[in-house]
C-alpha cells in the first residue's frame, strides 16, 4: 500500500470549525470544476499539499511550458466572525485503488480533527446516459440531522435509496469513514452525463449555486456563471482532452500566490 | 498486502465449543442469503467487525437514505445447555485478492480458536448451466471423520472429485487453513445458476434446511420459508442489480440493535 | 510483495553435493509433468514445503473427495556414492508475479547453497503453433562451461538465441539470479504445442529421457512411458480441465508417505 | 511497493560536476537507443548496476547463447578540464508502475546529488500517427532558465502546452522530482511513430545530434550514423520483435569490459 502524506506549507493555519469540502476528479469531474472555480472565486489560500509515491508517474506541461507534477492541495479560507472557516480539498487526481484511497481519507480526516472540523461536504456527479438539460443536485449523507439540516435550507432531494448505485472514491468513503469518527458530512451529487470525456459543467453550476447559498460564500456568481460559459464554449468548440486540462489549468492560475502564515 | 483485523464490540463472548459458519458473497450469493437469513431468523448478536483498508472504496445508500461502508462482521448465538454455540461470519464483500484472503482466513481461525471453536461450516454454491429447479446440496470439508459425520446425519453426497472444479475464496481457503490447525470443517455447497446477477435463493433455501435439521437450530421454517418467497417474486418483478442490494439489506434489518456483552 | 517461506519436514537432510531440478507448471506443464514423473519414479522424499499468502486463494477436491490447499514442494533423492543427489522443486502452482518470482527463486536460492547444491537444472517447453510430432529438446544456461558439459553428453542444440523469446517464470529467473551467486545451471526446454488446455506429455517425455540418461538415474523408462501413454489416452478421450487436473493428481498419489529425517 | 537500489561496482567514482542524461525503454525507444549508441561512442564505463525485484521475471538468450537477466545501469564518462562529465542511465526496462517509478526516480536523484550532477537531461519519444519523414526534436524542463539556455544553444521549439499529453514513466518524473530538489532538468522528445512495434531510430538520430552539438560530446557522427543506417536496414529487412533485440543487443556489445574504480 502507497500512503499518504500531508505538508504543510508554514505554519498549521488556526481556523475557527472550519467546514471541508471536497471537490476530487471523479464522474464528470462536477466536483473537481465546482471546488476550483470555489477556490478560484473565494482566492482561498494554499495550506498543504500531499505527497505520495502513488500519484500517476506521469507530469504535464502547463501554460507556461514547464513540466508539473500532479499534485492534490488543501485550501482555506477565513471569514469573519460568525461564519465557518473553509478548507478545501483539490487536486489532479484521486487515490486509484482501494487501500490508497482509506489510507488517503483517513489523512484527511486526521487533519480536519487536528483543524478543528465541524462538517464535510463532499462533492461529485450522478451518471446519467445523456446530457442532463436541467441538472438536480441531490443529498446525502452520514447522519440523518446533518442530512435534514441542509434539506431544510437547500430543498435538495434525499431519496437516493434504489436510485443510485455505490458512492465511489473519496467522495463516499470520506462519509462513511467520518461516520467512526463522529464527524457529520453530507455529500452534493449533481447529474450530469457519464461519458469519460464529458465535462460536468452544468451540474458543478448547480453545485456552485447550491454552496453559495447555504454557506452563504458572497462569491461573484455572475462573474463565474461567465467563466463556466466561457468553458463550456471553449470544450464545444475544441473538445480535446488536452483542451479539457487546459481549461482547468487556467481556472486555477493565480491560486498559488500567497500563503496562510 | 493490506491486513485485516477483528475489533470485538464489547467484551469478547464466552461461548460453548461453538461451530463457525461462514456465509460470504459468491458464486450466486448462496453462502451470503443462507446465513443472512439464519443469523436474522436466531436473533443472532453481533460481536465484532472487521477492519481493513481493503474493503472496496465506496459506499452504498441504505434504506433510511444513510450512506453505509461495506463490512464484513461476526454474529453469535448462545443457546441453552446440550448445544453447540454459533459464530457467524457474514458480510458485504469478501477479499479479493489471494493474499487478502489468506490473511483474513488466518485471522478468522485466529477467533475460531480463541473462542473455542470446534468445527467450521463453511457456505457456498455450484455454478451451473441453467437455474437448478431442484438445487441439490454437496458436501465436502477437511477431514473424513467430519465429512462422514455430516454424511450419515444428512444424506448429502460428497462425490465432489471431478465434478467440481476448485472452491475459491474464503469458504475454500478457510477449510485449507483450518486443515493446519487441525480444526475440522465442512464446507456445504448449492448448485446454482451461474449468472453473475442470478440470486441463488433456491439453493439457500436447501442449505437453511440442511443446517436446521443438522444442528437442530428451530429456525421457524415457515415465516423464512415465505421471505424467501417474497424475496424471490421481488427479483422476479424487479431484477435489478440495486434491487438485489436492497432486498438483501431489507434482510438484515433489526440485526444491529443488540449486542452479546 | 508476498513472502515465500520454507519450512522443513523434520531436519534438513545431508545431502552429497545435489543437483536442483526445477519442475513447475509453465507451458504445456512439460516442466511439471516431466518432474512429477521423476518424482514418483525415483520414490524420492517430500523434505520442504513453501508456505505463502500468495498462492492461489482457491483449494481443490482431490481423489479422496477432501480439499488441498495448492503447494510447492521440495523433494529429495539420496543415491548411492559416486552419483550427485537430487532436490526437486515441484508444485501445483507457481508465482504469478514479478516480485513473488523473485523472492520465491532467492528462497529456492538460499536453500541450494545451504545443502551444498552444485548444478541447477529448470525444465520447461517452448510455445509452437502445432502440435510438435517430434519434440526436440533445446538447451540453454547462465555459463558456457555448463552448456557445453551437457551439450556434449546430451547432443542438444543449445542455439536458442534469435529462435526463442524471454524465458517467463521461475525456470528462467531462477538461471539468472543463480548466476550472480556463480551456481551453474541450465535449461531444458520442450517443444510442445502453445494452446493453453494443451498438456505437454510428448515434451515431458524427452525431457526424463534427457534427464535419465544425463544424470543416470536408473529410471523404470518402460513403466513411466507406459503411464505417460495412459496419461496420453486419458486426455483423448476426456480433455476436461478437470480431468487434466485428476490425471496429474494420481500421478503424483503416493509419493508424501515417508520422509527424510 | 518494490524498492529499487542502486549497487556501485567498485568506489564511486569522483566526477566533475557531471551532467545525467536518462534514456530507458519508451516510446519507439528513442531515449534508449539514443543513450545506447553514446554510450558506446563515447565508450563509457559502467559505474553501478541498479538490484530490484521488480525487474520482469524473465531473462532473455543473448548472441552467446547465454540466459541474462534485464538490467538497469548507470555508466560515467570523464572527460578533460572545461567539461563536464557524464553519467548515463541505460537500461533493458523502466519501472512499470506508479511507486515503482517514483522510487526509482528518487533513487536516482539521490546518485546524483551525491555524485554533485549539476543538471539533468531525459530523452523520450513523441508518438505521432505515422512515421515522420523528419523528425523534430522537442524542449521541455522544470524551470524556465535552463529551458531557454537548451533553446538558444540549439533552437528547439519548447511550445509543448497543449500539443502533446503527460509525460509518462522515468523521463517525466524526474523531472518533477528533481524540480523538489533544486536540480534543473530538461527533456529532449523526438517525434517518433507511435506504433508499439516501431523503433524510433531516426529521432533517436536527431536527439544524438542535438547531444553532440550542445554538449560538445566530439561523437565521431559519421560511424554512429552509419551503425544507425545498418540498424534500420535490419530492421526493415526483418523487423521481428527478436531482431530488435538483437540489434539493440549488438549495440551494446562490449560496453562493460572495463570499469572506473
Amino acid at each position: 500500500m502507497s500512503t499518504w502524506k500531508l505538508n504543510y506549507i508554514g505554519k498549521k493555519p488556526v481556523l475557527r470549525s472550519p467546514i471541508l469540502i471536497e471537490g476530487l476528479p471523479g464522474i464528470g469531474n462536477v466536483g473537481k470544476i465546482a471546488l476550483d472555480f470555489i477556490i478560484e472565486g473565494l482566492g482561498a489560500k494554499k495550506i498543504a499539499e500531499f505527497q505520495s509515491y502513488a500519484f500517476p508517474h506521469s507530469v504535464f506541461v502547463n501554460e507556461d511550458n514547464i513540466v508539473e507534477l500532479p499534485s492534490i492541495e488543501v485550501y482555506a479560507k477565513q471569514f469573519k466572525k460568525g461564519k465557518n472557516d473553509l478548507l478545501l480539498l483539490a487536486g489532479d487526481v484521486q487515490p486509484l485503488d482501494e487501500e490508497s484511497c482509506y489510507q488517503f481519507s483517513d489523512t484527511v480526516l486526521d487533519m480536519a480533527q487536528e483543524l478543528g472540523c465541524s462538517e464535510i461536504v463532499t462533492l461529485g456527479g450522478i451518471a446519467l446516459k445523456q446530457i442532463p438539460k436541467d441538472p438536480q443536485v441531490l443529498l446525502t449523507g452520514n447522519d440523518k440531522k446533518i442530512i435534514k439540516e441542509y434539506q431544510s435550507s437547500t430543498k435538495l432531494s434525499n431519496k437516493l435509496y434504489g436510485v443510485v448505485g455505490p458512492i465511489v472514491g473519496v467522495s463516499g468513503v470520506l462519509l462513511g469513514l467520518a461516520a467512526r469518527r463522529k464527524i457529520k458530512a453530507v455529500s452534493l451529487l449533481a447529474e450530469t452525463y457519464g461519458h469519460p470525456m464529458y465535462l460536468g459543467i452544468g451540474g458543478a453550476r448547480e453545485i456552485i449555486k447550491v454552496l453559495n447559498n447555504k454557506l452563504k460564500l458572497n462569491l461573484k456568481m455572475k462573474a463565474l456563471e461567465k467563466e463556466l460559459t466561457e468553458l463550456e464554449q471553449d470544450l464545444t468548440e475544441n473538445p480535446d482532452a488536452g483542451m479539457q486540462r487546459r481549461s482547468l489549468a487556467k481556472l486555477r492560475k493565480g491560486k498559488d500566490t500567497s500563503y496562510i502564515g
